[in-house]
């Protein structure tokens, strides 16, 4: 890769520092075009199997042509339909599959260009088959550059969870072009700021002050300053992760507002009414009124941050989900106590002393979560 | 665990050295009487996961009965059928579900009790449930005592090869009680021993002469001698796999006999003509032949290893193999080329300068490895 291009184009590259199998992520526009400059292999010879789904198929075929001028001994691309469901095992063997009948071996290479479920597959499956080779990330929706970009999480999901299957495996370079969001849905932009927010919230007081100044900026996807959040969200998570690379502490803080979201994700059956980021976005407030009530945070922070993600359009409460969303608090009780970061039934929530400091608590008493899933749910308590 | 029970009974410690992945093997005799001492957790209130097969179910039964009694929170077994074929991904999805199914979570255990497909399947579902729990080895064949104990190599077949998928994933402990092969039929035990002849001709020439001397002990299962066997050649191994976890390198030494031994292996279709250990016999005396053509070894190193392995009663020449193995130089060929350890066609083979020195290379001329297989396989050369 030449160093001096990369600067002179003003590229960002945050590095996930762990170890041996650090990792660089580069963010900037019109990286795509030059894909091959970013390879941390040569490509002449290489075996490269690019995996992608149909929104995004057109950059997935791009990558291809230039990787195929660079005299790579095969590259091809296998689509997948856009979707959750797409996370399946029958989308992991059909992977292994392709691979396998297309002579993989241990120097190829999965690329992945998409999303999170893209990413999620494309990683289980380079983690998986041979027992691992090398595995490339082109994020392109605002959600994966700053989420799956950052801590090698993959998987699948399964008939009883989401993300039950899977391995922590890294990457070997991950490619954030903001140029390709341009294409992306307003909404999926706005579920992708969700999780900025979050690293604002969970560690970072100022970049929450920027965000309140320039978060209309992000979400209009004006270069340099999406580029900047998309910077500050990885170097966030990146330190987190290196402290905690297989989440057996402090990385669970990145789980702000994922209790209660995952569980209303779970309750809305991943039907399309709820994307993750406004699952996550509902989830925050929701931790932040839990805090409250626990005396932890102010009446003020929870109306602050309920405001800013308002504001930039993001829903704020289950009310607003369309079609309603029928469920109970024993409901959701239930589904967060299912939920793979509870133990033995106890829940672990991330809450909030104030905007940009959380903590881990798994001892918040049953009846204060009731409490406030009754206020948000519209139900009575049981 | 308590260290002066352990000395006691004169149990064996093998150390395999991988920094925070350090595990130990335990080595001895009445060790699964009393499985819960090695186990590195507390038991008590713990979720475990034991995978077994019809051979040896008996003995996984044993260690829940154990588990159980020190309050596993819960302790089950589930059986597979005994073979090769359980290596699947259906046998895998059974084993994510049957684990989702009983509340899994991050600090449960999978213990696999049985041999090499049992802790190949087990370990491959350990490490990608919930991406990774703790995964315990209680191995009941003598090749799975000497030879999948130690690496974390774990992995299914698919209809496209053998160990295609899967991952390197380390065990929390393994405890190989050599009284549960006084069980295994005659015909394992021989297998067994063929890849601890193997740890001799890699790197031990004094280890080979022990077992000319002492082999006929070690198949009579006598504890001390056995244990001696299991004891040095997993340190053997664990000295390869500590300075190559992933095989990039000189891991690669622990293939001898194993290029020529898959291509028999899959020629014979896994239909039980031909166990693993039987095949890696054949192909450790190929491997000779092949080094003594290139001029390395001598005809008598040759004659050597020949005569101690059939001296003991394992095959060295594929015509032994009942009933007969129908196949040619050019489908040995086709299938050596395709083996995970080739790279665009180019086969590797491990050579021998002498009993106890080997060598990897890649570049044997095809007319001298064709010879060979016209030699051992008994059809002229195309």
């Amino acid at each position: 890769m030449n160093e001096n291009e990369i600067h002179a184009m003003d590229t960002k590259v945050v590095t996930v520092p762990l170890g041996e199998r650090s990792y660089e992520i580069f963010i900037g526009s019109g990286l795509l075009g030059r894909i091959g400059d970013f390879m941390p292999f040569d490509v002449a010879g290489r075996r490269i199997f690019i995996v992608s789904d149909t929104n995004v198929e057109l950059y997935a075929q791009n990558v291809k042509r230039q990787l195929h001028e660079q005299d790579a001994s095969f590259c091809d691309v296998l689509v997948f339909p856009a979707g959750e469901k797409t996370k399946s095992y029958e989308s992991l063997i059909r992977l292994h599959e392709w691979m396998l009948e297309n002579n993989v071996h241990r120097d190829s290479v999965v690329i992945a260009v998409g999303g999170g479920v893209i990413g999620d597959l494309a990683g289980f499956s380079a983690s998986t088959i041979m027992r691992g080779i090398e595995y490339v990330q082109i994020p392109t929706t605002l959600l994966a550059q700053v989420d799956s970009s950052v801590g090698g999480k993959t998987g699948i999901n399964t008939p009883l969870g989401k993300n039950m299957v899977g391995s922590f495996y890294q990457p070997s370079v991950v490619v954030a072009d903001v140029d390709v969001l341009k294409t992306l849905p307003r909404r999926e932009v706005l579920a992708g700021y969700a999780e900025i927010v979050k690293y604002g919230l969970i560690g970072n007081p100022r970049f929450f002050e920027w965000l309140e100044d320039n978060g209309q900026g992000v979400c209009d996807l004006i270069p340099e300053v999406v580029a900047y959040a998309v910077d500050v969200s990885c170097r966030t998570k990146a330190a987190i992760v290196q402290e905690d690379e297989r989440e057996a502490g402090r990385r669970a803080l990145l789980n702000l507002g994922h209790t209660f979201g995952h569980a209303l994700e779970t309750a809305a059956g991943y039907d399309g009414r709820l994307l993750h980021g406004e699952a996550v976005s509902i989830g925050m407030v929701m931790a932040f009124e839990l805090s409250e009530n626990l005396g932890l945070c102010s009446r003020e922070d929870v109306s602050r941050i309920e405001d800013h993600l308002g504001a930039m359009g993001l829903m704020t409460n289950p009310s607003s989900i369309a079609p309603g969303l029928s469920t109970s608090v024993d409901e959701m009780i239930a589904i967060m106590q299912r939920d793979k970061k509870a133990k033995d039934g106890k829940m672990t929530f991330i809450l909030a002393e104030t905007v940009g400091r959380a903590i881990v608590r798994s001892d918040v008493p049953d009846d204060l979560v009731r409490s406030v899933l009754a206020k948000f749910i519209g139900v009575s308590v049981t």
